[in-house]
C-alpha cells in the first residue's frame, strides 16, 4: 500500500504527524487549500499565499473561533518543528504490517458521523484490526472510570453483552475500568466475531498510536479487539498517549457513536467530559445511576441532575437513546423485575376504577356484608353497590355466600 | 370546642363523614352552595333545587368532570346511606380530647397550598399536635417502599435528618419503611421540638382516622409524631385506612409540599403516585438513585427516565428543588466527596490553557528538555513554549534544572 499511496493519503498522514488533535486552524487550513497543499504548507515546503490566509481566517471566524494576524503564523510555529519527523511512507509501511490502514474523509470507509466535528474532525483515523467502522446508529459508546467498583464493573458487563448480543457495536477508550470491561464483555457477548459484514463488535479508540497497547495491563485484552474488532486512532504509529490526546481522543468516541453511556464516574472524569461531547453533538446520552455513597456514581448523578443525560439500567433502555420511537420509554422491563419479587400490598385495585375500590375497601374477608351495610362503608349508593358487586364477582374479587351476604374471594 | 362550634366547623366535620375523598361532586357542591347548605343537602336535610344542581353540573364541566343528569342523584345515592353516622359535635370532642382541632379553609390554619387541588381539595383536615402546618416552601415530603432496604433506609435518615436540621418539616406517610424512617431521622434531626414557631419537624399525614395510629407497629413513632409535631387526616376520627384513602392521602401529601422525595420505590408503588401528583401540582419532584440491580430502585430509575423527577442525593439537593434559585445546580458537592477520595489521574491540567496541557505533556519527568525539542514534542512554537513554560513554572508544574533545561515539578 505505501508505495503507491494516493497523495491524500500521504497528506493526511502527514498532517496527523505535524499537527495536534482538535488544532482548528490545521483543519481551516485543509478546509480552504485541500489536504495536499495544507500538507505541504504545514510542512513548509511550500508558501501560504495571504488570500489563502485570509480565507482560511475567514474560515474560523465563520466557526466563532477569533484570528488575529499571528494567527497562521502561530500555526506554521507549532507544526514546523515537526517537519523533520515527517515519513508517512514509513507510518503507513507500520500499519499495513497491522494489517491496518488509514481511513481518511475522501476514501471509502470513513465513518462520516465524525464530519460532525466540523474543524475539530480529525485528519484521518489510523485503523488496526479486521472490522470496518459501522454507521454510527449501530454504535454505542460504553466509557466510565478507571477505578471502577464492582457494582461498575457488573453493570458494565451486562450493558456491553446486551448491546453486542443486539447486534450493535461497543465502542470505549481501552482504559483500565469501565472501559476494558466494556471491550472484554462485547467480545464476549457475541459469538461470531467479526460479523459476516465486517461489523466488529468492539472498537477501541487510542489516546496514541495504534501500534502500542496502551495502557500496558490491557495489553492482552487490547490485541484481542485489534484482532477480532478494531482499533483507531488520530495520531500517527508511535505517538504517545498524552494527556491531552487522551482529552481529545473523547470527542473521537462521542462522534462515533449514537450514544454515550458513562456507567460510572467520578465528579471530575474524563468520561463526563466524552458525555458533554456527545450532547454538544446532539447524540444521546445515558448514564447509570448507583449508590448515592458511592463516589464512583457521583459523575453519573451529576450528569442526571444537570439533565445531561438519560436514566439507564440496561442494554435495552440504552437502544432506545439510539432510536427513540422504537420502544415506548417506561414500558415495563421484561425478566429483570418478576412479579413475585413485587410485594406491593396494592395489586388486587390495579385497573379497577374507583367506585370497585371503595366497594373492595368495604367487602368484609370473613362473615358476610349486606348491599345497605356496604353502601354505608364504602360511600355509595345502593345501585352502585350492586353494579360494582357484579363486576367484581366476574373478577373473582367478590363473592355471595349461603346466606345471601357479600364477602371478599379470590387474591 | 365541640359545644361552642361554629355552623361551618360542624358542616365540614359531616361533609368529611359522609363523602369519601376525592368525591369532586361533594366539593363542587361545596363550592356552589357553601359548606353548611351543602352538608344539609348531603345528608339529606335540604332538597337541592334545580337551580343549584345546574350550577353544580356546570361547575363540574368547567372541571373537566362530565356530569349526567344522574350524576347528582347519583352523589346523594352515595352519601345519605351514612347519613345515620353523621355525629359532629362528637368527632370535633374526641379530637379536643387529642389536643387536636378541625383545620377548615374559612379559619386560620389551613394550608393554603390544599387549594391547588381545585375539587379534590378535602373538605376539612382532622389534626393532632402541637405544630401547626407551615407554609408549603418549607415542607418537604420524603415517601417511599414499605419494604426498604438498608440502603434506602440509610439515605432517607440522611435526608430527612438534613431536612430537619436545616428547618424544614418532613412530610410523609406513616407506612413502615421508608415513611417510618423519614419521621424517625427528622425528629432525631432537630433538637427543639416544636420550634418555638410551632413548625413542627414532622408531619404524618394518615389515611384513616387520627384517633387510630396505623400500622399497628409504627405505634410509637406515630404517637411521638403526633406528641411532638402532626398528624393529619381528612377523613374522620374512627375511620378506617382503606385501600382508596391511601391513594387519596397521596394527593395530601404532594400539595402540602414544595418538594416530594422519592427514595425507594418498586416499579409499581404508591410513592410513584404521590410523585405524579406532585408533579401535576406543579411542585417539585426529586427521587433517590440506587443501584440498578435493586428492585427497590426501580421506580425512582422510572421516575427519572419518564423525566418526571430530578436526581437528587442528598438534603442540600431537595432544598434547591424547592428554591431552585438559591444553590446553582451542579456545584461540587461538599464534604460528600472529599478531594482524597478522588483519584482521577488527571489533576493536574485543571484549569490550563490547551497549550500549556501539551507543553506539560511534552516536559520530562526527569533529565531535561530544551526549547526545541520540547516544540517538536508538544506540537508548538518555540515562542509559545518560552510563554508557557514561564507559566507553568508560576504554577509550580515546570522547573529549570542546573544545565538550563526544563522539566516537571510539583504535583
Amino acid at each position: 500500500m505505501s508505495a503507491a499511496a494516493p497523495g491524500i493519503l500521504l497528506a493526511r498522514a502527514v498532517l496527523s504527524r505535524l499537527i495536534e488533535p482538535s488544532d482548528v486552524l490545521g483543519q481551516a487550513l485543509v478546509a480552504v487549500a485541500g489536504p495536499e497543499s495544507a500538507a505541504r504548507i504545514a510542512a513548509g515546503r511550500q508558501p501560504a499565499a495571504g488570500a489563502l490566509r485570509r480565507s482560511v481566517a475567514a474560515l474560523l471566524e465563520e466557526n466563532g473561533v477569533q484570528a488575529s494576524d499571528r494567527t497562521f503564523e502561530q500555526g506554521l510555529e507549532r507544526w514546523l518543528p515537526r517537519a523533520a519527523d515527517v515519513a508517512p511512507e514509513r507510518d503507513l509501511a507500520t500499519v499495513a504490517r497491522f494489517g491496518g490502514k488509514l481511513l481518511v474523509p475522501e476514501f471509502e470507509g470513513w465513518p462520516e458521523a465524525l464530519n460532525d466535528l466540523g474543524l475539530g474532525t480529525p485528519f484521518c483515523l489510523w485503523s488496526r484490526g479486521p472490522g470496518r467502522v459501522p454507521d454510527a446508529r449501530r454504535c454505542i459508546a460504553v466509557v466510565g472510570s478507571r477505578d471502577a467498583t464492582s457494582y461498575g464493573l457488573a453493570i458494565t458487563a451486562d450493558i456491553a453483552a446486551g448491546l453486542a448480543a443486539r447486534g450493535s457495536t461497543v465502542i470505549s477508550g481501552g482504559a483500565y475500568g469501565i472501559d476494558a470491561q466494556a471491550h472484554r464483555a462485547a467480545l464476549a457477548g457475541r459469538r461470531e466475531l467479526p460479523g459476516d459484514d465486517g461489523v466488529p463488535v468492539t472498537i477501541a479508540v487510542m489516546a496514541g498510536g495504534i501500534d502500542r497497547f496502551y495502557p500496558t495491563g490491557n495489553e492482552d485484552l487490547l490485541r484481542g479487539v485489534a484482532e477480532a474488532g478494531l482499533s483507531l486512532s488520530e495520531v500517527p504509529p508511535g505517538s504517545a498517549p498524552t494527556r491531552w490526546r487522551f482529552l481529545q481522543r473523547n470527542r473521537l468516541i462521542a462522534a462515533l457513536a449514537a450514544v454515550t453511556v458513562v456507567v460510572e464516574a467520578r465528579w471530575r472524569s474524563g468520561a463526563l467530559n466524552t458525555a458533554h461531547h456527545a450532547a454538544g453533538l446532539g447524540r444521546g446520552v445515558g448514564t447509570v445511576p448507583g449508590p448515592v455513597y458511592s463516589a464512583n456514581s457521583a459523575g453519573c448523578h451529576r450528569l442526571l441532575r444537570e439533565g445531561s443525560a438519560v436514566c439507564v439500567t440496561d442494554a435495552a433502555e440504552v437502544l432506545e437513546l439510539a432510536d427513540p420511537f422504537t420502544v415506548p420509554v417506561g414500558e415495563e422491563p421484561e425478566g429483570t423485575l418478576p412479579d413475585a419479587q413485587d410485594r406491593s400490598p396494592r395489586a388486587d385495585h390495579d385497573g379497577l376504577a374507583a367506585e370497585d375500590i371503595l366497594l373492595l375497601d368495604a367487602l368484609p374477608l370473613r362473615k358476610g356484608s349486606d348491599m345497605q351495610k356496604l353502601a354505608v362503608v364504602a360511600g355509595l349508593g345502593v345501585p352502585a353497590v350492586r353494579a360494582g358487586l357484579a363486576r367484581l364477582e366476574l373478577a373473582g374479587l367478590a363473592r355471595r355466600t349461603a346466606q345471601g351476604l357479600w364477602q371478599r374471594s379470590g387474591r
